[in-house]
This record gives structure tokens, C-alpha cells and sequence, in this order.
């Protein structure tokens, strides 16, 4: 994995993945006690960065492996990613949920064109049911984290991190990336490490599922106790990757760690100040940037809104919770 | 008024005001039938495109002038505009607003720095309070729309709109617009009708609040009956400007008018598609481009989703009324 294979991710994804906005508020900067720049991708399409790497991971196949169709497993963004740019691409796409995923997750899905194969997160191997569906129909695997392609593909992101920081004359700042199995983390570890070398980047996790910040911690891969439970679906993972770990351990860290309250706060002030949508995955990292700014360092603090794909409940639930007048 | 003012503005605005991102969907699309574009102006700086109007004002203003400070009325997104841009140039803003605007419209204009007078709008009258205030002060009155530097403002957003549209191969489009006093929509109009002389603009306004819909139909400035009450208070005003109206005559229209729930359907097509955060004013142009469809040609129509200030019960309200799951 290196710069050049994000450089070419994003010549495959020009004209397709937005370049979203890095946006500001100074009701945020007087939140943090410093400057805050927000990456938008819930404004991505599907509502997460998730699509660049689908993209990237569909785009990079060869044409007759795609034409069999695409299989992915996911709780939902991963998933809508992978079905949109199949949808694109006119190839068939089976997408494997658990039946507790967010209602708008699956029902995006489908509606975007795709197979949504539920299954029990308690009783059923989601790997076994994968594995048969593969190997009968010839589709080929799109992981959600663990593959060269995707990490190249939300690696692209932390290239348009580096670019629209330098407008604002930013070259040094702790760069806060939602992180779940590590894909987005190590992919834009390595674009800043070629374009914005001055930049740190700190993985954001939920309280309960800080495997990464663990395992940074240890120098070793940590599990999590728990795949399931909380807020923050998006990024809940079993553990951190074989091919992102050992780039987050080089280029990435200490993690952070925000309880769902804070997240929800977070999710609040991005409706009020940003007039952005925030899922709680989502927002982890904007919550360690205005709750947890002891742990960080400097002026500058860049965060990403990693997706925005909330039930209107939980949305409604945060704002009831948080919400000024 | 010509483009050459609105060019000027935009090198006053540039690295100012932000591009703000034209955004789509294809839930969206398949609910209006038709390729719906959506320039985001809720991700403007204040969280509406008013700080268009109100630099490009400011920024017009000699030395001299602008230091004296500068005054405003508004029921919250031009006071907020004008609140930042003046504390931008460090001179002072007096912003005379009515008691009953909404909370977190005073709340910010207050938090930008400038001074808020309330005002009863039943007994108190908001002309006399404004020019005793500007006479013992010196300030000068930064109107909301009829005024050429605040239209020109306005209409940089309507450069960027041609702009984008071309790089996606669009140059025929009606272009519906959320319209008040019709300093957004005339200055659009003249930035489109230089460079994007193909497309068409088209007011939109709440059911109740149609003057300018009415006087584009009669062919001169008619006003409403009522000038409160309603969700859609940005767009809430007694008639067309002496200067926007001949402007909208020659170069938009037909008005398109949408009922208030509406407008909160489209409020929540915009939570859920698009990410955004849209009041209701704010909604009205991709309300009528959602469900008023018959009354617009062509296969693809863009829209403004002009400001994004809504208190959260107003929001909730409306997620609660038609939201999904």
C-alpha cells in the first residue's frame, strides 16, 4: 500500500466520488477551544465515505470477474456503497445484513438495486451463508475494510483533506478519523503521509468498541468483548484489520474514545451549526474534537462526519436529548 | 444591474463566501420524475446564502462608512449575514429583529457579536426604531434585498450554478429558487441569464405568502395580505422590491407556490437523501420541484435549498409528521 495506488483510486473515481466540503462554524472553534474543520462526507453519495472504496474496489476488478457480480457484508454503508457503484457498473450485487441493521440502511440497499440476504446476528455464520452464495453465483468478494482497493479508495478522501487544508494555509493539525475496521483511518493515514506530512492522524472510536485504540496501545491486534450493542453501528467492528493495523500502528494514534452521549451531543451541534446530518458513527469523531480536546494538541483540529445515515428516531431521540430551543 | 456588478462581487466574496456543493440523489430523482440538482446554500456560512449578500454589501461600503457601524432588519438569516460580515470588518452591527423570530436566529446574531433590538410586530414600529438608531449613530442600513450590492451578492451563487451545472453537461434547466423580497432569485436570474442563458428561473414561495408569484402573473408588485405567520418566515415578506420585481419580470417565472407541509415532506427528503439540514423556508424550492411537478419542463430542474436555521422542534416536528421508519 502506498500513495500511488490512492492516486490512482482517485483518477478512477474522478467524476464519480464527490470532493466534499470541508466546512467551519465558529460556534464549534468556541466549543473545542480551537479551530475545527469539518470533512463532509455524509454529504458523499449513499451518505458515507463508504462509497469511494466500493467504488475504487469495483473499478479496479477486471471486466469479466465484475460482470459475475459482487457480494459484500455489511451493516449498512458498506452496503449501499457497494450498491450503488454495481448499480453503476450494471452488474448484480448480494449484500448480506444483519436483520438489526438501521431500517433506512437495508431499505437504501434495495432500493439502490441490490440482493439484501438478512441474517440472525446471534444464530446464523454470516461467513458460511457468504461463502455458499460466492461460490454457487461466482461473486466476487467486496470487503468493507480489509482490501488494498478500498483502503486506496477512502484513502482519496485524505488527499481532498490535504488539498483543501493547504488552501486555508493548514499544513499541521490532528486529523480525527471515525474509525471501525480501519479502512478510512489507514487510508487517509497514508494519503496525509505523502501530502500533509505535518498532520496526525487519531482514530475516534465509541466507548465499548475501542479496539483500535487498544490494539494501538498494545502494539498488537485487540478484539473488542462485544460486536453488537450502542449507537454507533457504522464503526462497531470485531477488531482492526491485518492490512490496516499494521498502517495504523505505523502512521496513526492514540486513539480516542467518546461515549454515545457524546456522540449524540456532536450529532446535535452538526445539525445546529453545520446543517449537517450526522449517524452516531458518524459524529465519534466531531464529539473527541469538542469533548475530548485535552487529549489533542495545537490549533487546528480536522475531523471527518464519516455518514449520515441515521433512523429519524435516533436523530430525534439526540436532538430531544441535546437540542438548545 | 448587470453581471459585471455580480462578477465584482465575486472577487469580493472569493475565499470569503463558501462554494457551497450542488448535491442529488436518485430517490430524489425518482420521486420528482426528473434529474433534481440541489445547490446547497444551507452549508453557507450563518447556515444561509444572506452572507452573500451582506460581504458583498459590507465589503462595497468606503472605509469611512462601514466604520461608523451598519444596521439591519431581519427576522434572522440576513441579521446573521450581516452579524458575521461585520465582525469580519470589526466595525458594529445593529440588527433590529422581531420578538417572535425564531430562537436560535436571534440567539446566533447575538453570538456573532452584533447587537439584537427586539420588536413587537404588532405594536411597534420597526422604521422608526431603525432611523432614530441609524441618525444617532451614524449607521448605515444594509437592506435585505433591494439594495445592488446585496443582489449582486446573491447572485455569485447563481455563477456557481452555471458553473457546476456545465461540468455535469447541464446548461437547460429550470432553476427554482426560494424566494422573499427576490434578492436571491433576481440575482441568480442575472447571473443565469449571462451565463447559463438556457435555463429558467422560477420563484417559489409558501401558499399565503405568493406576492411575488402574483405580481409576476399580474405585472406589477402586488403585496400579501398577511405579512406573519406560517413555517416559512426567511421568506416572509410584504411584496416584491422596487428593484428585484422589474428584474423577476423580465427574467422569471411563472412562481410556483407550495403548501407549508410541503414544505416539511421536502424539509425531510432533505434529512434523509441528501444529509442536509433545510428550514422551511429553505424547502420550499425542492418542495415544489417534489411534488409540484406537472408544473415544471425539462429533464432536469435545480433547485436552492437556501438557508438551513430551524429550531428543532420545528425540525422534529416535521420528522415526526413524515418521516420513514
Amino acid at each position: 500500500m502506498d500513495i500511488e495506488r490512492i492516486k490512482a483510486a482517485a483518477r478512477r473515481l474522478k467524476g464519480h466520488a464527490r470532493v466534499t466540503p470541508l466546512l467551519s462554524s465558529p460556534f464549534l472553534d468556541d466549543i473545542a477551544g480551537r479551530r475545527v474543520l469539518v470533512k463532509a462526507e455524509c454529504l458523499q453519495h449513499t451518505g458515507s465515505f463508504k462509497y469511494r472504496g466500493a467504488r475504487s474496489a469495483l473499478s479496479a476488478m477486471t471486466d469479466g470477474d465484475r460482470a459475475r457480480g459482487v457480494i459484500a457484508f455489511s451493516s449498512g454503508n458498506h452496503a449501499q456503497g457497494v450498491a450503488l457503484a454495481a448499480r453503476q457498473f450494471g452488474v448484480d450485487a448480494v449484500i448480506i445484513m444483519p436483520a438489526d441493521a438501521p431500517c433506512m440502511k437495508i431499505d437504501n440497499t434495495r432500493a439502490l438495486g441490490a440482493e439484501v440476504v438478512l441474517y440472525d446476528r446471534s444464530s446464523e455464520d454470516r461467513d458460511a451463508i457468504g461463502a455458499r452464495l460466492s461460490r454457487d453465483r461466482g461473486l466476487t468478494l467486496v470487503k468493507p475494510f480489509d482490501d488494498p482497493e478500498v483502503i486506496a479508495g477512502q484513502g482519496t478522501c485524505g488527499l481532498e483533506i490535504a488539498e483543501q487544508a493547504a488552501a486555508l494555509g493548514i499544513t499541521q493539525a490532528d486529523v480525527i478519523v471515525c474509525c471501525g475496521g480501519g479502512g478510512f483511518t489507514s487510508g487517509i493515514a497514508l494519503a496525509l503521509e505523502a501530502k500533509a506530512p505535518d498532520m496526525r492522524v487519531r482514530p475516534a472510536e465509541p466507548e465499548g468498541f475501542d479496539d483500535v485504540a487498544r490494539s494501538l496501545a498494545s502494539g498488537r491486534i485487540e478484539r473488542n468483548s462485544q460486536t453488537s450493542g450502542g449507537l454507533c453501528d457504522a464503526i462497531v467492528t470485531p477488531q482492526p484489520g491485518d492490512l490496516t493495523f499494521p498502517i495504523m500502528h505505523r502512521l496513526c494514534g492514540p486513539g480516542l474514545v467518546v461515549r454515545d452521549d457524546d456522540a449524540e451531543r456532536a450529532m446535535v451541534q452538526a445539525f445546529a451549526r453545520l446543517k449537517l446530518v450526522a449517524e452516531p458513527g458518524g459524529a465519534v469523531a466531531l464529539a473527541a474534537a469538542l469533548y475530548h480536546g485535552d487529549d489533542l494538541q495545537g490549533d487546528t483540529v480536522i475531523v471527518t462526519i464519516s455518514g449520515g445515515n441515521v433512523d429519524r428516531g435516533v436523530f430525534m431521540a439526540a436532538l430531544e436529548k441535546f437540542g438548545g430551543p
